[in-house]
C-alpha cells in the first residue's frame, strides 16, 4: 500500500508548471529567509530539524558552501534549590511526592525549574512560595552544579541559592509536596542520603558554612544594557562594589 | 484547489478498518509510550510539538485529567567569556570578524557557546585555544550574567572565567578573528566601549579587581555521583575545603 506520505509527493510531482506553489516566505535580519509552512514536510529537500516549541517546529537548510554557523539549540536546562534559614537556625525543607525523591526518607531544600525569560532569583523566590507559601527574599547564588544527559539529552545548570525568609507559617502545596517543615540545620546536614551522596554532601556543607561563617557567594545585581533590558549579573557583591 | 494536507486527511479517513495501521510504539520509563512517526503529520490530533533537533522531532499529547507535568523544553543557551592574563598584567584579546562587534573598533575577551553535554570550564579552554592557539589552565568563574529573548526567544547563561595561560605565542583563527594580541589591562579596560556599556564595564571592574587584589570567584570542582557521572560542582573553593 502506497503511504500517505508517497501520495503527497506525487501528488506535488505532477502538479502543472501554473499551479506550482511558492512557500510564503519572509527575509530576516540575518540574510536569511524564514518560510512559514502551513503543510506537513518530510525531510528530503535536504533541510533537517532546528529546534520546536509547542506550537511550532523550526526546519533548517543551511546554503552556502562554507561550515554552518546557525546558532545553536538551547542546549541546558536551569533549575535552583532553595536555603532558606530563619534566625533559630532552622531550614525550611519539604518531602516530594513524585519523582527521584518519592518515597524516600529525604527532607530537602524547595527546588524547581527556572522557566524561558525568568530570571534565576526570581525563580527561586516563586519556588519556595509555590511550594510551602513562606515569602522570602533573595540574597546570593551559594554554588551551582552542571550535569549531562538529563531528559532527551540535554545539559542541566543548577543554582544553589541563599533566600532569607520573610514568613513563617508554612502552607504547603498538596500536589507536589507530602510534607514540609522548619529542621534544625544540623540535622539537615546530618541525614543519611546527604551523608552518602557527594554533591548533596558538598551543597549541605556550604549552606552550613555560610550560616556559621565568611562565606563568598554571588549577588544578584541588575545591570542596565543599551537596548533597555536590565539583566541580572551575579559576582561577589562583597569584593567588588560598582557604585 | 484541495491543499496536499487535505488529501491526507481524506485518504485516512476512507481507509477500510482492515487497513487502519497502529503506530509503532515503545513504553518509556515514565509510564508513558514513545510513537516514532515515518509520515509527516499536522497538529490536528491533540498533538503539541516538544522539542526538535536535528534529526528528529518529538511530538507531545498529555492525556490525564491532571494538569501538564512534562519536562520543559531547554530553555538556555551557555556562554563563556575567557579573562586570560599573563604575568605582566596583559590581557589576551581578540577582534571578531562577524556578529555584534563586527566593524566595531573593540578589543574583546575570546568568546563562545558552550555545546550540550560541555562542562563550562573545558570549554573556556577551548575556545580560548580555537581562537588565539592559547593553553590555558582554568582557575575560576569570576561572575556571569542571564540575558532574555536572546536567539528565538530563549535565554542565555554567559559565565565569566578566568583562565592561566600556559603558552603564550597567538595564531589566531582566521575564520572568525580579525585580529589577536596581549593588551595592558588598563588599556583593555578603559576602551572608550567597555566604559559605556555597564555590563562590560562591570566585568572588566571584576576582571581588574581579580588581578589587583582578592576576589572570590568559584573553583570547578568535580563531585562523584551515585551513577558514575562526574559533574563540576561551582563554589567558593577559598571559603569552603571538602577534603
Amino acid at each position: 500500500m502506497s503511504s500517505p506520505s508517497t501520495s503527497l509527493l506525487k501528488e506535488q510531482t505532477v502538479l502543472p508548471a501554473d499551479e506550482v506553489q511558492l512557500f510564503n516566505a519572509v527575509e530576516d535580519k540575518y540574510g536569511g529567509v524564514m518560510v512559514y509552512m502551513e503543510e506537513p514536510m518530510d525531510l528530503n529537500e535536504g533541510f533537517s530539524y532546528h529546534h520546536a516549541e509547542s506550537d511550532y517546529l523550526m526546519l533548517v537548510y543551511w546554503i552556502p558552501d562554507a561550515p554552518d554557523t546557525l546558532p545553536a539549540n538551547a542546549s541546558h536546562i536551569v533549575g535552583i534549590g532553595a536555603f532558606v534559614m530563619n534566625d533559630k537556625r532552622e531550614v525550611l525543607v519539604v518531602k516530594e511526592k513524585n519523582g527521584f525523591f518519592k518515597g524516600k526518607d529525604v527532607w530537602k531544600f524547595p527546588t524547581g525549574v527556572v522557566n524561558q525569560g525568568e530570571d534565576i532569583c526570581v525563580a527561586a523566590i516563586r519556588e519556595v512560595k509555590e511550594e510551602t507559601g513562606i515569602d522570602t527574599e533573595f540574597m546570593e547564588i551559594l554554588a551551582f552544579r552542571q550535569t549531562h544527559q538529563q531528559f532527551l539529552g540535554k545539559s542541566d545548570l543548577f543554582f544553589v541559592c541563599m533566600l532569607r525568609p520573610l514568613s513563617f507559617d508554612i502552607k504547603k502545596q498538596d500536589s507536589e509536596i507530602a510534607a514540609a517543615q522548619w529542621m534544625p540545620i544540623d540535622e539537615y546536614v546530618n541525614q543519611t542520603f546527604n551523608r552518602k551522596h557527594k554533591s548533596f554532601e558538598y551543597i549541605a556543607g556550604i549552606c552550613l558554612t555560610k550560616s556559621e561563617r565568611n562565606y563568598g557567594g554571588f549577588s544578584a545585581v541588575p545591570t542596565p544594557t543599551s537596548s533597555g533590558k536590565l539583566p541580572y549579573l551575579y559576582f561577589s557583591g562583597k569584593d567588588f562594589k560598582p557604585w
